[in-house]
């Protein structure tokens, strides 16, 4: 039992550790990229290369190739999980996190927990795709449908779209939607200048690059002599807390043929009469108190509602509902052909995209309150705002402006106190907004404690107040004036009003959650997507209170935490990127694509380049691909630009919190604004950071090899069965390849729908689809995909060729065949009357492995043509279900 | 669009708000309880009462109601979710989490993120009911297989149960398994005096229940004359961390027929040879240091390891692998008429029971990990030991103890030295045991630093070391002596080698998760066993790192925090209960109630009282249930008493840490220990401290009157359908009922199991089977279950009675009916052989709603007997798989 006397002698010398091998073991590189050393020699061979390096020689051109390894100053060996996670704690706990009373469209708000840990915590809500495959997307469309549900309601208008990015950039969609409903004839836009800062900020560089003017003024003094006015923004209510009664506002606009777009606040809306009731065309604003962290300034859903005469003009994403193969109700994204994935120089929005998650998360927030929980939240909101207006009255401390409030109250507190009481105020923890020298603003929120106002109270009169905000309370009158009363229900819908308790709620979620395949079932293949692993220990800081709990016009000096992040991202980025300076404020690629032709138009035009040296000045990153801020299925996104120095100096700035390129420049010329927040989504940035300070210099390097790797292993076994596009001299592809697959539309009158479609009942999402090349699938299979995963993906995509064959020699029918009849739902293989021309299992389960965890869709093949005809995009009553019409 | 004139009035008028209407809105008893106002009065009117009250006082008699309601001090109001997050968040912070190098059975350890994560946060792994049903189990039954193979493997004995309590408990049950072997014929125990503290505690008390003695001593001493012993306990490595040579130890012992039991480490088995090649019997001991947080003492999994002889005498549960109806290989509980849930009186074992959530966690650890993963963690922390040991020696700070170690470095100090190092150590954040005055060890473990050392240096030289850790490393010899070195391989199945990226392991537990019917998908109905949903914000705190990463044996005032709660959550029970005094440390429902007699037998032996008081004098209560601790899939749970005044002196103590009743008696004469750690599993005391917090004393009377309702309800539904038994003077039911089916199997050949099995076809688990009355099903709704939710129930049940009638009527077959063939997994309908005398969709889909969100088992019927018959309890080669003997 105790083994052999030789071996034993192999033990008895004696034996010594290094010092290496006392270090942390929990490394993060062999966690993420999941082929291991001899999966990949194997695999190196199978290309036909003697091993990885060998074949990315043969790949990545040595003229291109960066001589020495990547410096990532303190992070370039790569930090253990364990200790990474214990420095960022350290470095975010930095941050001081304040009561925020600034308001300016960023709330406290509480996360309902089961929905911050059954979603946001969740990677089977967070990893999912875009729901293009809508067949295994029911549950985040839904989620989707009822948040445009929930903001059509609220604003009163009939059409709301799936989310955009931030209030202000909504704010400038729908000033271009204001400009192409005159197609670009009228160029004046109105901005009342009791908008939020940032959004006229927004909207001014927006104007900027479309060739408009945006002038910003009292609404009630606009001079329409000229007719050039496309449309004007309102605010309501005001960024100051007035609500201003805009019935003339509006009726004047209308009369002088301009559209109104009303930027709002959906809690308030539940109080107060909607912009559609009011004549507005278009309501914008941001869903974010409905249980989004602040985070900093994002990322949180934006929305859009307007009329359905817009439909064809409305930017983003829509949900709406259609029937499927079976004739069933089903639900998919409507109306794609606006969007600028398919005819980029068609599309009602370059720079916009969505914030699923986000938005997921606002709309089960209302799911979860229902009307009556949203109206109680609201009118508690308003109750203490009101309690602390006549207090601080009584209190003799300041004056409260004349115009109703719905929760933020303007003071004015006599010449020049302003700036005293706000730092009283922030000495208690408490952050207010000095609107100017003598006037202060506080917004309250559903967070908002009795206690709070009892501390403003003191903070207002230098001491501790005679009375209490409770004592008060039964005093106050809370009454709004009548026109400004909310007399329409909302929120109607079985779904906002059945899902109450938590068990509801969870059951709600998971049932949801499991119509939709996700990154937890199987890779996602997307070609130019980079749908990578998103590593758990890249997640944990995101909901760290201390990151997720800030303003992001908080006091610069309370976030120094993040400043450090910032500033070692951006410093990693550069060197990453070569390039000398970086602007986080880019929430999206788009965003980060304009930003960086904006950057290069400003600079041209101080004279200091030629045109020339485009395109090598400037790069976009999209970290919610290469560095991991998972997809969401469909945002959030974020998408920094690098620019060579002589561009830093015109990064983007902000009017309220100045910032632009780090590592800092020193003069400084900013083409304007592109997002809400000063650093975009920076909340979402501690993902990027964690990813690269884990990996470090050798893990990323690693990574870009084995992505070659595994690109080319899939193509290595594929191109036997499949012609493989575009591979270079070597025959070698990069990260990603192309499978050709327009052939088989002659030979077997299949399309590559049929091919995606079928690759679903094999388990798999398909990869892209007819882009760049149509009639093709783009593969980009990553470096956190195993060799196995790679290989059942491969073995799929060959049992479908063979299929395909069998239709080529007429083995099975051309027309009612596995592909064509594509994805089976459970009900159709189960179905008595089974009348396919294959045996039900050829349909539900082509290969062994598919049966030891079946991923069913929850429809048959989604008709869009439909959906597109008959635009259904809310919630219908349930005695009226969508029937096909014959 | 504005509104009437006449609506305008009404809203014009002055409206104050209360004061009570300020107060937070996020308030926990309505989310916890499901149903309605509205949905209560239905469903009382349904039960033929007017209101929810006249049937409650219909139902429990007024002579044993309440007259005053709870005082439950200051969280009588109940506080809302986010208030008591906060509140607790700052309770717990009071603790002080200190380095811990104490060791004792309790270490310091990483847990995953992507599992702590994915399952110790993640409903879908918390929420599950131990796997009775094993068709709908599958995935759980596989992680516990893994549990025992990994055990079987490290401990080199071929059987190991899927967990039992902890170490301490595991040793005793091990103690009265040495007993059984010899029919208890032999009344001695010996047990090493190097054992850890509360193990020969646990032992000595369990010891005199069974009219047993334990004998503590050196091994080598044994006095075998009187042919008296039964069994031996060594620690291997022992307390001190001499690992020593046991060779003539267990020879002796088996001369002399004693059994050898060895508590082991399982981290230490990967570089020790294991106890089974030694010779041991049996092996137990914790799998904490496997991922699972310290939690100042549990819960943890225990692990009991031993030779096929013995399958009979084990006690827990074991998993065994059968064939399903299909002929498929499939897991489920093997063995069950061991247990005490069949057999109180024959059972292996009444006090024992499993932690089957935490033995999920720690072969997942061993999973992720594989055999080389786990063996250079244990290689890294023998290294820092012995780097410590030559570093403490070289300081001539101390003298090392001259047996080998592994992780645990025993040093003498010096006369009268090791207080002060241990204090100074403490200043510097770091806890050390101090054995005796002259003696500290010190162990080590994943999570120890280079750096840790070093402080380790200064502690005990009292000034900066002249050298460091690192620098020391390489000439430090790390050489165990031959005869200790493990030469068998382990672990070496596929599972342990292949999902170590964390793509491939999220896979895995998301496969592992979908086979699973938990919480998130229907209600558990489980008479006796209360399965109420677990809510989030009860959840939260558990994995604060404040309440988690606290050793057991921590200084009690680093613990400020915990003590706080466990003084204010006794208090609390003992006013719910109306008991005077509360002991925490019984860490599940067994071990309650055999504390609950040693107590009073305890009492008795002092002679105060007479027996006809016992009964009211003592509680236990099973937190897991009422209480919201989550099932866990089988365990944790947690089993307070609850004793009159006169027993409160009688309440369990530890050896360690000196405890007793909650609020402290004056006087203490404790009967003994009845888990290895103080307050036993604290870290979900938590949970059951957030429950009662936040529901407050009016949301627990709201709870159990709904909890009455509710089971009221569907027995009012039922009875239409199904005799009801056992029903009060009143026609009413208490929280759960009984549906009498004996009558079926004369009218349709219809057994219980068949209505069982067929609800998984309807999506749901069964209620408990045959218990306590053979031939039925007790259902226990709970109040956290929505009206909505029962009458899917009901529907189903309803609905499988009208198919037993079709049988009685001779409409279906009387063997081939969609009773006995199910439950009906995919591959079975989809089957193109189908063959049974009803439509497949009868079969899948018996109620339209189940189509919305089927569940599929991923088993057929499960045979139990077959698997019996041929014991397997680890995880089998790929190429031996299990086939069906004809």
């Amino acid at each position: 039992a105790f083994g052999s006397a030789q071996v034993r002698c192999a033990f008895a010398a004696s034996r010594r550790i290094s010092a290496e091998a006392l270090k942390p073991l929990d490394t993060f590189p062999r966690r993420h990229i999941s082929p291991t050393a001899e999966d990949q020699a194997a695999m190196a061979k199978t290309c036909g290369f003697d091993s990885v390096d060998a074949l990315v020689d043969a790949t990545v051109p040595p003229s291109i190739r960066l001589e020495k390894s990547l410096d990532l100053g303190k992070y370039t060996t790569g930090f253990a999980e364990s200790e990474m996670l214990e420095n960022f704690k350290a470095m975010a706990s930095k941050n001081e996190v304040k009561r925020s009373f600034i308001g300016m469209g960023y709330y406290n708000t509480f996360t309902p927990t089961v929905i911050l840990r059954n979603i946001l915590e969740n990677p089977g809500w967070y990893t999912q795709y875009t729901p293009y495959q809508a067949e295994i997307a029911q549950g985040r469309l839904e989620s989707l449908l009822n948040y445009q549900t929930m903001v059509s309601d609220l604003t009163g208008l009939p059409m709301a779209n799936a989310s955009l990015l931030d209030e202000a950039t909504a704010a400038a969609e729908a000033m271009g939607m204001c400009s192409n409903i005159v197609r670009g004839k009228r160029k004046k836009f109105f901005i009342a200048s009791n908008c939020h800062p940032q959004t006229i900020a927004v909207c001014e560089t927006r104007a900027d690059g479309l060739g408009m003017e945006v002038v910003v003024g009292n609404p009630a003094e606009i001079d329409y002599s000229g007719k050039d006015y496309c449309g004007i923004l309102l605010q309501y209510p005001g960024t100051d807390g007035a609500i201003e009664d805009y019935e003339s506002v509006i009726k004047v606009a209308h009369d002088n043929n301009a559209k109104v777009v009303m930027a709002t606040d959906l809690l308030a809306l539940t109080m107060l009469t909607p912009p559609g009731e009011l004549g507005a065309d278009i309501a914008v604003g941001s869903a974010q108190r409905f249980g989004v962290p602040m985070g900093y300034g994002g990322p949180h859903a934006a929305f859009l509602a307007t009329s359905f005469d817009y439909k064809r003009l409305m930017p983003g994403r829509i949900i709406g509902i259609s029937v499927d193969s079976q004739g069933n109700p089903c639900l998919r994204m409507a109306m794609q052909t606006r969007e600028q994935h398919i005819r980029r120089d068609k599309a009602t929005s370059n720079i916009c995209t969505a914030q699923a998650l986000l938005a997921n998360m606002a709309a089960m927030y209302g799911v979860y309150h229902g009307p009556e929980g949203l109206k109680s939240i609201a009118e508690r909101t308003h109750g203490l705002a009101a309690v602390f207006a006549a207090g601080v009255e009584k209190l003799g401390a300041g004056k409260v402006g004349s115009a109703p409030f719905f929760d933020t109250v303007k003071v004015d507190c006599g010449p020049g106190k302003a700036v005293g009481i706000a730092k009283a105020a922030e000495a208690k923890g408490m952050n207010l907004r000095v609107l100017d020298a003598n006037t202060i603003t506080v917004a309250f929120d559903e967070t908002t404690k009795l206690s709070d106002v009892d501390d403003l109270f003191a903070a207002f009169s230098g001491k501790a107040a005679p009375f209490t905000a409770e004592s008060l309370a039964a005093a106050v009158d809370t009454t709004l004036p009548s026109n400004f009363v909310r007399q329409s229900k909302y929120l109607t819908h079985p779904i906002f009003n059945m899902y109450h308790s938590e068990h509801e709620m969870l059951r709600y979620l998971s049932k949801l959650q499991s119509k939709d395949l996700s990154l937890c079932h199987s890779m996602i293949a997307l070609g130019s997507c980079t749908m990578k692993l998103n590593a758990t220990s890249e997640m944990i800081p995101i909901t760290w209170p201390e990151l997720a709990n800030i303003h992001p016009f908080a006091p610069v000096d309370q976030a120094k935490g993040y400043e450090e992040m910032f500033k070692d991202l951006a410093t990693m980025l550069c060197e990453i990127t070569g390039f000398d300076s970086v602007s986080l404020q880019p929430n999206a690629g788009a965003a980060g694509e304009y930003a960086g032709l904006m950057a290069i138009r400003a600079y041209h035009q101080v004279g200091l380049t030629s045109p020339g040296y485009i395109g090598a000045d400037v790069c976009h990153l999209n970290l919610h691909k290469t560095f991991c801020i998972p997809h969401g299925g469909g945002g959030p996104g974020m998408g920094p630009i690098g620019v060579k120095k002589h561009l830093a100096p015109f990064l983007p700035s902000h009017p309220v919190i100045p910032t632009g390129g780090l590592p800092a420049t020193a003069s400084q010329n900013s083409f304007g604004v592109v997002s809400a927040a000063p650093w975009g989504s920076a909340l979402i940035l501690p993902i990027s950071f964690m990813y690269i300070a884990m990996m470090g210099s050798k893990g990323l390097t690693e990574a870009s090899k084995v992505a070659i790797l595994n690109a080319n292993y899939m193509a290595s076994r594929l191109e036997k069965h499949y012609p493989i596009l575009f591979r270079g001299k070597n025959g070698t592809c990069a990260h990603e390849f192309i499978i050709d697959l327009r052939n088989y539309k002659n030979t077997a009158g299949i399309e590559p729908e049929d091919v995606a479609k079928r690759l679903i009942d094999y388990g798999f999402h398909a990869p892209t689809m007819s882009w760049p090349v149509p009639g093709t699938l783009m593969v980009e299979p990553t470096e956190s995909e195993s060799k196995a995963e790679l290989d059942r993906f491969c073995d799929a995509m060959i049992a479908i060729r063979q299929e395909i064959k069998f239709i080529e020699d007429k083995v099975y029918d051309k027309t009612n065949n596995m592909l064509k009849n594509a994805p089976h739902t459970a009900e159709m293989v189960i179905s008595d009357s089974w009348d396919k021309k294959y045996a039900r299992e050829l349909g539900a389960f082509p290969l062994h492995w598919v049966k030891d965890a079946k991923f069913w869709p929850s429809t048959g093949r989604v008709d869009n043509v439909y959906g597109d005809r008959h635009l259904i995009t809310t919630l219908q009553p349930a005695e009226a279900p969508v029937e096909k019409v014959a």
